[in-house]
């Protein structure tokens, strides 16, 4: 992808409704996006397609708790203390910045979990000043980056808007896990908002101060970290970025099957592999190419205060390069321990075929849903000559039909608006489109992704039958209307070859 | 309903997992609830149906935008000038109480909207003092109910929750006319969380600081307020309670088809009337009877500042009386002239085919969705000698398939576990349950409203059959396994009477 397919692909991003900045008639605020007709359409399919595998395919019990969250939850959990950015100011001008993209940006520097100290040290020998006013910067200190408000009158009672949907599932756990009957391996997902008060967020999509979650909390007893299903996904080829291969400057990947990496210890067991696995499986349905996932080590330094070993998946963009995705944390017992002690109630699970108590542990695959939807749109716009293309998988495509009058005139846009509406009482998501010529019609079905048109030519009224044209190929099959609704919803789910789905034209 | 199935519903509720008060290991707060395994699912479902009635059925557009909103926003919406509660405090223990709520409970009469003045007058007159320690009362005053915030470091940018997600339809108003190529009347959905920062909430669900709504804007010329599709609901009867019966302390409900309601400028024009009409039948779809339906047409003292007609749907509970589930406001071009006006920008719509420019003028059906949940489980649960029945709608159910062995042994549960795996790769919320007796088991899957189970016996090893049951009639009939997942499709679309599903038992 070029510069130039870049900027086009965001201006037709925005101009035709998939996202655009918010409060934009205010002159926006960064680190918030809408999802325009089109892109709450597509973000609506993605979340379907992670729900199909985690709640339907995994049998994950979901729920959906509230985003604002009491001081004491967030105390217990650690995100009231650690939860935080260095931060700078600059004592001229009051400009803020986060002291690791300051120093990024200003030294190429990556100094990402080495302290405030280190910072500050290296802020004053490089001697950076602010990049707005040339001002000389104050002390780095810790910024909390959670919102905060007051539950109720006065601001006696404190609350945040949660950083993260798992909270909510960790203090649920005894009800939970006596709706699962006492079973572990026990699968939970929330999905919902996540919010971050980000200090001064840049790069679009990628650094959001409110975005969209979904996470899933896989308990277990850290004496058996099995998988029932692991055979499933032994297999599979995972590319990993190893810590070590991180710390030496070295940009190789490593490539192992999942039961390898097991054995090996590379991934500490294989509960943990297994989400890998099905996180890889994830990002290649929603149209991420093999080469472009890569699984990163976190080390040390990176994690975050809960975890003991993280990996990150990936996705390579040409505008922000490597995406983090996907984190899959280890975060052992440390949450249930930390609400056990802070609230007084016992988080442990019997288990009644062992009769033994544990306290589980937790892997977590946490999805961001907003980067995936940003990388999707990235490596589906494609062009083909002239032609603009984004080649969204079927079921990711915010409209899955257009449908055309060949000409506005002789009755083919009454015809065509029926056409329509039959697709849509059939849960079609079809569009009507009158304007222009046919060929910028399609032009602009392919610009969205939209996988087939539907034209309704003179022939139509002849003998009640139309053209399906399709995106990829631009290949085009006649059908009879009555049964369209039949034909394209077995293409829709790749049951026919499209030669086959019509006569060919 | 009686006060101990009441108790019992709400119990049944936590502890199978539908509902349960927030962040309970703490002593939970006020104003917020948690949706367990099945309420989430039960919700989704819900809300799936409004989709489909909203955005498939009437082709609204669907937006997602930030649930943060910087104070510009707001502040020209009027939400920071009049979004209040009048309130006082205790001058001795400095309990808050919201004061329409105080004097309703001493007095029984309501001064909701009749001003600071009036109520402080009622509480020195009555000389109502606290409830919690029978201390003086302060001044009554405004307490802004939005959730207050700052975005980025400091608090240079003040941020609120948002109060309704309307807001963020109007000010993307531009960007979302040009999708819909300049037609009107136009229809934009957003369905997600709003706040209120209630003072003092009680009534557990039906008064949350944190709740979930799916609101539509319609917007029309105000020289054309006909609906192209008034036709479809001429003829649907519709029972008011009118302001001036309101007025006048009588109960009495005018029943009017809605046509009429239109002719006599009962209900203000078309568009309005089609609204009240649709989410009538969304209430009658999602399981109220229609005897519990009615709609309020609020007096100007009790409508919102933006509104000049305003109906609220209510449905009749036990334990709360009436409770508004949807408002239909008469915003008129309140919200656009305001966002025009302080953003600069030029928010009119100008219509191609009449060659004129209009400030649009909206109506907005807006849906709460956590009362119609509440609604929906009241209404469904009842008693038939010692069943205790959730009759949910088949469409809302969250689970609906209990999968069961006959006996825990001569590879029944095998069997019934590989049964329950088909119907869930087939995408049929399915739960296999093999505990206790097998009338225990029905009686758990009648409980939360499952409304078909599936009994693997020791025919099924020789014959591959299985037996359904009807939750309603708990009749049987025997199919053949591999009919099963096409069978119970048919049935939970109401294609099939049971009685013809199989060979009856």
């Amino acid at each position: 992808m070029t510069k130039t397919q870049e900027t086009e692909l965001m201006e037709m991003a925005k101009r035709r409704g998939f996202i655009w900045p918010s409060f934009e008639i205010y002159g926006g605020a960064a680190g918030f996006y809408d999802f325009g007709p089109l892109g709450s359409a597509m973000k609506n399919n993605i979340i379907k397609k992670w729900r199909d595998i985690y709640v339907c395919g995994e049998g994950f019990l979901e729920i959906d708790s509230p985003t604002l969250t009491p001081h004491e939850v967030l105390k217990a959990s650690g995100h009231v203390d650690h939860f935080t950015d260095a931060m700078v100011e600059c004592k001229k001008c009051g400009s803020a910045f986060k002291a690791t993209d300051l120093i990024k940006d200003k030294t190429g520097q990556d100094v990402e979990g080495l302290g405030k100290e280190k910072m500050q040290e290296v802020i004053k020998q490089d001697g950076i000043r602010c990049p707005d006013c040339a001002g000389e910067f104050g002390e780095v200190f810790d910024f909390n980056a959670m919102f905060k408000t007051a539950i109720g009158p006065g601001s006696k009672r404190v609350g945040y808007l949660r950083p993260e949907t798992a909270q909510g599932i960790f203090i649920d756990f005894k009800r939970l896990f006596r709706h699962a009957r006492g079973k572990l391996p026990m699968g939970v997902v929330q999905i919902g908002k996540g919010y971050r008060n980000e200090i001064s967020p840049r790069q679009g999509m990628i650094r959001l101060r409110e975005f969209t979650m979904a996470e899933a909390e896989v308990f277990f007893d850290p004496e058996d970290p099995k998988h029932p299903k692991f055979s499933d996904v032994a297999h599979d080829h995972l590319n990993l970025w190893l810590s070590k291969d991180q710390i030496a400057g070295n940009e190789k990947l490593t490539e192992v099957v999942a039961e390898t990496a097991v054995d090996k210890k590379t991934i500490c067991n294989e509960i943990m592999a297994y989400y890998l696995a099905l996180t890889q499986r994830f990002l290649l349905g929603i149209g991420i190419p093999p080469a472009a996932i890569r699984f990163r080590e976190q080390n040390p330094r990176q994690r975050a205060h809960y975890s003991s070993e993280t990996w990150d998946a990936e996705i390579l963009t040409e505008r922000f390069g490597w995406v983090e995705v996907t984190g899959l944390a280890y975060r052992s017992d440390y949450d249930l321990v930390s609400h056990a002690k802070a609230s007084g109630e016992d988080l442990s699970a019997f288990i009644e075929e062992k009769k033994k108590k544990v306290v589980c542990h937790v892997i977590e695959p946490s999805y961001g849903i907003d980067r995936p939807f940003y990388c999707v749109l990235e490596h589906s716009y494609t062009t083909d000559g002239k032609r603009k293309i984004l080649k969204l998988k079927k079921d990711l495509a915010p409209v899955k039909v257009g449908v055309f009058p060949l000409l506005n005139k002789d009755g083919l846009p009454e015809k065509a608006i029926e056409v329509e509406k039959a697709l849509k009482a059939d849960c079609l998501a079809a569009e009507y489109d009158a304007s222009g010529t046919v060929g910028r019609r399609y032009s602009r079905a392919d610009e969205i992704g939209t996988p087939y048109c539907v034209t309704v030519d003179h022939q139509t009224l002849q003998d009640l039958t139309v053209t399906i044209r399709d995106r990829d190929s631009t290949k085009q099959v006649r059908v009879e209307v009555h049964e369209l609704p039949c034909i394209l919803k077995s293409l829709l789910r790749d049951e026919i070859p499209f030669e086959k789905a019509g006569k060919p034209i």
